[in-house]
């Protein structure tokens, strides 16, 4: 019924002024959003606007009040239409008497569009649109699927190997440039990044998330007015998720942080949800944006286990996506098996308990702390690559994902890649190296052997992955299944190398190995 | 009493013979036993026989019956005085119509005996010896000391870096050979030995424990008449037990074990307690003998707490010298924390559990089974080199001791390592290292922070040992303590180097390292 309301609204309102079709900002390999910007409503039929791919971004903008607390004060959404079905989204104030509302459509064909408001002069906006398919390069958004793994919109099987930019949203140039440069080279596909800024020793974001306010205590309480969000600040962090959406990358975009000196971790459960309902009103139609609804949450000791589970359902009442929705803990595991939670989302590195959390949980599996590369003195950041790299293979021969992470002692103040800036480890080569590994075998995702005498994971039976971890084997006799006959690959890890051990395997097959520790062997079904 | 109701039994019997004494076996750097050999009871004077350093072994021997059952129908033992003290120790029958008695002086001085026995001819037979200070080289048996850790009887800490040569005790020549030559070339100072014999392959033992019986059912059943132990087996065990004597090597006696063909894992109680007496009443004047009741002792599925419990209690009520008594276990702990267990003895690495264990059981900690270095298709034998390394420095910086041991596919029927044969892996001169590194320092035993940042174990305040581990630490402020002034040195347990760090630090001090994995460093009071 929203959208019969609004168009009753948009019967009480003046003409539409003429519209200026513009194209969004363009980046990377193409078009990531097509739009319009409509002046008042158009009461009359819906005017056509230029086609928009599959799972891209149509946006159309409205003038609207400035005065007041606009952000408060005005309701502005759109219902779009694709044959019988109906969908509503949020739109939002972007400052300067403008109002946008975001789209991507999931289904191509024809799709229209009618704003709603709760003040005439943004309610009744009518417009078309044509969803054409999706270009190279984009396939949709990720959804999990197989119970424990992940794949795209397109149906293509996606296996996160994702790595730790904290500041990647609000770092300054030329670091922010320099993230990109380096997120693009090292294969990475992707990025855990905190939406509301955190301290960067002498650096200086680029912005604060919310205006400051003229009446600030002298003690820095209320230094912000947290009623209004700086559309400046939230412009240029959607500019840099779409620039990771333009190289491939998912942005697990991070709602809370402890590591805050500005009181954004503690702002009050009304500011706190305001804040959420803006930020998935803005960001939730780029298709590659993940919710991590906090990183390490149990450190934000101003919230309760009760805030945290409101503002899943906050995120996903107002996410038409659905996007994949997890909380990512220091000590205190959340209860991943609650239902808005769509994946566990650990700092951990037993990846022995996978099993156990997978029985328990019934969802996919990201470790997405297990440390970091790196030589500084905190214990948690000075794995070595190899150990890095080890890590991951842990990780995925247990069924399960991980987040790379990097924290090299800088001397010139640059910061450390866990926030931003120059990625200097030599893990991130091996880490790509075994996400086209996992690609190249078609598997949907691996699942473990239970209780295996040595660690292998499998898909159907038709894929077996044995990952020797520190033992030595010089030889060994495969239980592989008698019903398939396999090749084998001998694969080292660290060396990034793969060789074909010859013959055809089926049943228990015994076969010499090079007595090295973390070697891999993968068995394909010929 | 006992030794008065042996005099009176003397008095009854015949006149001595002329004695013949004899010197034992001499091996190694010194004379490690003297003795007499008498013929018949001494009523009158007890002859005097030559001296005996302290430690080492004084032995007798005379003829005695040979009919019936000597080993079930002649009890046979002697009581040693040394001023007011009086030591009552268990004889053995040798074959041939000879007994004897070992004994081990504790104390510089004038020592006498005299036999007893419940036959006359046994009874009675009086000596003397005098004491004389230990030789370099012999320190004594090793006992317990500063509750978690050991030492000689002379004082000298002692730092249990010890191996795993199964076969050791029967293990046919040239391995025997080759064991003694590799064990002395390695730098270990203990070996955990059965002293049953096991399978060794196409190898055989040197020979059985029991004579066989001619009556043998034809299913191998009753194969060995278990009320007859075969003296020529324990004979050559004692050669090669002095053996490692003579090369200041420990020998942890493994007395039950479950790698058993021939029955002797399942003798039942009687069978099971006259063996441990006769080894005992055989092995206990050796002063590098240590007491492991069993290896895996919850594998051996006949024998039950109550049994092992007792096996405890028998060896400690028959060992005049209280030799070390541990048990070692394949999953079920036993409970360490009882009064005839001297110290833990763990198939464990989980290393970072020795200060809960400590805290339950107030004993020193000795990890004597933390896998095999090697490349066998088992997964408990093919850690590399350097996993083995790094577990003794993990033993040891948790205040805990560890037992090395082999595993290497050969291909020529010799054994592995872990039997007895050829030590062909790298981690064996590290591990000879860290035993050096902790000799120099002085300790008497380091014990582990509690709680650390990186983990470190120390004495008393004045030494302090840091590891880090997999960390790969490029500056770190060490806490040290502010009352004490140290010399540091930078410590690469892999590649065997020391390097002085230039200053003198006290309290906090910042220093800037390599980075790389697995470094130490050590502080010492200047």
């Amino acid at each position: 019924m929203h959208g019969e309301s609004s168009r009753s609204l948009a019967g009480t309102i003046q003409l539409a002024k003429s519209m200026n079709r513009r194209d969004l900002i363009k980046l990377g390999t193409g078009a990531l959003a097509a739009g319009v910007t409509l002046g008042t409503p158009a009461a009359e039929a819906a005017r056509p606007s230029g086609p928009v791919e599959q799972w891209n971004v149509f946006e159309a903008s409205f003038p609207g009040p400035s005065d007041g607390n606009p952000f408060l004060d005005i309701a502005f959404g759109a219902t779009f239409t694709h044959q019988h079905r109906r969908v509503d989204v949020n739109g939002f104030y972007d400052g300067d008497g403008t109002y946008r509302v975001r789209f991507a459509p999931d289904t191509v064909g024809d799709w229209s569009f009618e704003t709603t408001s709760n003040v005439a002069p943004l309610a009744g906006h009518r417009g078309s649109f044509s969803c054409t398919a999706p270009e190279a390069g984009n396939r949709g958004p990720v959804t999990t699927a197989h119970q424990f793994h992940f794949q795209y919109a397109d149906g293509t099987p996606y296996f996160p190997f994702g790595t730790t930019c904290y500041a990647y949203c609000f770092v300054p140039n030329p670091w922010y440039a320099l993230t990109v440069k380096n997120l693009k080279a090292a294969g990475f596909n992707k990025v855990r990044a905190c939406l509301l800024p955190k301290p960067l020793g002498d650096l200086q974001p680029i912005g604060m998330p919310f205006e400051r306010n003229s009446a600030a205590g002298g003690d820095g309480s209320g230094e912000f007015d947290l009623t209004r969000p700086n559309p400046a600040y939230f412009q240029e962090v959607e500019r840099r998720i779409q620039e990771l959406m333009a190289a491939g990358i998912q942005a697990d975009v991070i709602l809370f942080h402890p590591y805050d000196k500005w009181g954004f971790k503690s702002m009050g459960p009304e500011a706190d949800d305001r804040y959420l309902r803006y930020a998935v009103a803005r960001l939730s139609a780029y298709r590659n944006v993940w919710w991590s609804i906090a990183n390490e949450y149990d450190l934000i000791k101003s919230k309760s286990t009760t805030d945290w589970d409101r503002f899943f359902r906050i995120v996903q009442a107002n996410d038409p996506y659905a996007h994949l929705r997890s909380i990512h803990q220091s000590r205190v595991e959340y209860d991943n098996s609650k239902p808005w939670c769509t994946h566990a989302s650990l700092q951990q590195y037993d990846f022995e308990r996978t099993a156990e959390r997978m029985a328990a949980w019934n969802k996919p599996i990201i470790y997405d702390e297990i440390q970091y590369e790196g030589n500084i003195a905190r214990r948690w950041g000075n794995l070595s690559p190899e150990e890095m790299t080890h890590r991951f293979w842990r990780a995925v021969i247990n069924g399960a994902y991980a987040t790379h992470g990097e924290t090299y002692i800088t001397t010139d103040g640059s910061p450390v890649w866990s926030d931003a800036g120059e990625l200097h480890g030599t893990s991130p080569a091996r880490i790509a190296f075994l996400r086209k590994l996992l690609e190249s075998t078609g598997t949907t995702g691996l699942m473990a052997a239970p209780a295996p005498y040595y660690p292998n994971a499998g898909n159907a039976g038709e894929l077996v992955l044995y990952s020797f971890d520190y033992h030595c084997v010089g030889e060994y006799e495969f239980p592989l299944p008698t019903n398939v006959s396999f090749k084998a690959t001998l694969i080292d890890p660290w060396a990034m190398t793969k060789q074909t051990i010859p013959g055809v395997f089926r049943g228990k097959s015994k076969m010499k190995l090079p007595g090295k520790p973390y070697l891999a062997v993968l068995f394909e079904k010929v």
